[in-house]
């Protein structure tokens, strides 16, 4: 008798985003004890010895929660009886900046880079599913910030791999039920002050309510769709960049306005707004309306005079150029 | 003392909207009685003496609803009165092909254009706000269907010109009240039986209490973004196809492997579903899984055989080259 088909799928998501890691390597699973990832840290303990890969667990302690010390140190120590040659307890501390799921978020990903570091480990998985995914696309379209938020996040990204993207999240569940391993729900997902939290709870089922169980499979599909136009978008703006830039150095970056004439809007703002992070515009403070007024110098051209962006950076028109630069331009 | 300002912007974006259509020429406003439309024909009635336009109503009657020809009649007489030169009532017969509300759309389409041939005018008017906007693009996200899905609709689009795409619908019902014009509310609009209804009366109310009030305004934004998107990587795909286009004769084209291959995927997957549209797919019944298909005998060929394809379209890779065509390739 086969694995319970819900294991199967899980282990099978984890041979296919391995497929790439030679034989010897060190493959890490990311595990809070929740449903996704501990079905991951599972499916990871059977399928790297198949593999001939090493492999081990991270649990990371946020320290947000009274107990949670004691729940990391159980989380890794699963690791023998899932399969995983060692786990480990990372403990972090949570700042402020950008609020609370941002904070944990950033504090996690940094101690995770950190042990993969200092373990050599090829590969970081990651347990976000499907429904994961449809609720970052719907946080992605309520910003109105376009394709690269509504691409959502990425099978792969440097070491990080989230082999459960195309796996809903009731699979995880009977995959844990199935092989009998007890998770744990975690209040901070019930709690409705976060925002992906009400998107969950409330958002997604209205829209599976009102416009058909598929939603969240097409909100994926949605993710995938837009990741791939978002990088052929970025690699012709890489293309104009090259071909309009007379100058780039730190701090100053000269365009030639005639290329980004010829090039299609989409393809112009997404230069410029390169342009003007290469000249030293800091990108969380460019906004869309930054961009759109400095293309105005290119496409509503009637003599206007410097551009104040973020930075302290500046953008002027001149003899054909279009200059972006820490003021006062000279 | 000005006009109200909810009028006034109605105006404005009528005015902006006719730019550049020429002094003596004709434009007709879209009217159903409802709140976008008098507003908008208000508007046109308003803005075109003053630019030395024609102006002119047309009200379609879809003959759905109890009373229906005695309101088209209603609307088409109130046009002298918004200070348009003549008001029409189009009588439509709507069939049942993809759905009521398809159907309904598909028969008032045809009437105006009709109706705008026959008048010789330049411009047809129609009464869209942001929220239909945000309607759309929440409807064409839940297919999953991409980025064209997303842009929801044309702010011009042919004769077409959707002046108020960039209003809330709370300003028009505002203009009408300021301008004391009784506005209907048809009941088809609170009908839960479409789709679009449930959209606007369950889900974005949602979407607005969990993430925030600016919701219909950031769907609207990703409309844009989405638009000008998908037109640049469009012509990207143009110019792609014609790159690698050997021959492209009606049932057939044979196009360069290596050309398709250099291409990144969301490139190549548009110029593959053009190709088998032009080789004689019909383009309704072509899905992404189909394209995807087809892209497997570029990016992973191992000799594969013929592939079906709709409309008796068959695609197969031969000596560097895929050759799209009504089956059997000889």
């Amino acid at each position: 008798m086969g694995p319970h088909p819900a294991v199967a799928d899980v282990r099978r998501a984890v041979r296919e985003a391995l497929a790439d890691i030679g034989e010897g390597r060190l493959v890490l699973a990311a595990c809070s004890g929740g449903a996704d990832s501990l079905a991951l840290a599972a499916a990871l303990g059977f399928v790297a010895p198949r593999r001939g890969l090493r492999a081990g667990l991270l649990s990371v302690d946020h320290g947000l929660q009274p107990g949670s010390a004691a729940r990391a140190t159980e989380v890794a120590a699963l690791a023998p009886a899932l399969g995983l040659g060692f786990g480990e307890v990372l403990t972090v501390t949570v700042g402020t900046a950008g609020g609370p799921e941002a904070a944990a978020r950033d504090a996690r990903y940094q101690a995770l880079a950190a042990a993969a570091d200092r373990l050599g480990a090829d590969a970081v998985l990651l347990g976000h599913t499907r429904d994961d995914q449809a609720e970052t696309v719907l946080l992605g379209l309520a910003r109105g910030s376009g394709l690269r938020s509504l691409s959502g996040m990425a099978p792969a990204a440097g070491r990080y791999r989230r082999p459960l993207l195309d796996l809903p999240r009731n699979v995880t569940v009977a995959a844990c039920r199935a092989l009998e391993l007890a998770f744990w729900d975690d209040p901070h997902n019930a709690d409705p002050r976060y925002t992906r939290v009400r998107v969950r709870s409330r958002v997604l089922p209205v829209l599976e309510q009102e416009l058909g169980p598929g939603v969240a499979e097409a909100l994926a599909r949605t993710s995938k769709l837009a990741r791939d136009d978002a990088d052929a978008l970025d690699e012709w703006a890489g293309t104009v960049f090259r071909d309009c830039a007379l100058s780039d150095t730190g701090g100053q970056v000269t365009l030639a306005v005639q290329g980004l004439e010829r090039a299609p809007g989409a393809v112009r703002r997404r230069v410029l707004r390169r342009a003007a992070i290469a000249a030293g515009a800091p990108s969380g403070a460019l906004s869309a309306a930054h961009v759109l007024a400095v293309e105005r110098l290119i496409t509503h051209w009637h003599g206007q005079k410097a551009l104040d962006l973020p930075g302290g950076l500046a953008a002027v028109r001149r003899y054909g150029t279009l200059i972006l630069a820490i003021s006062p331009i000279a």
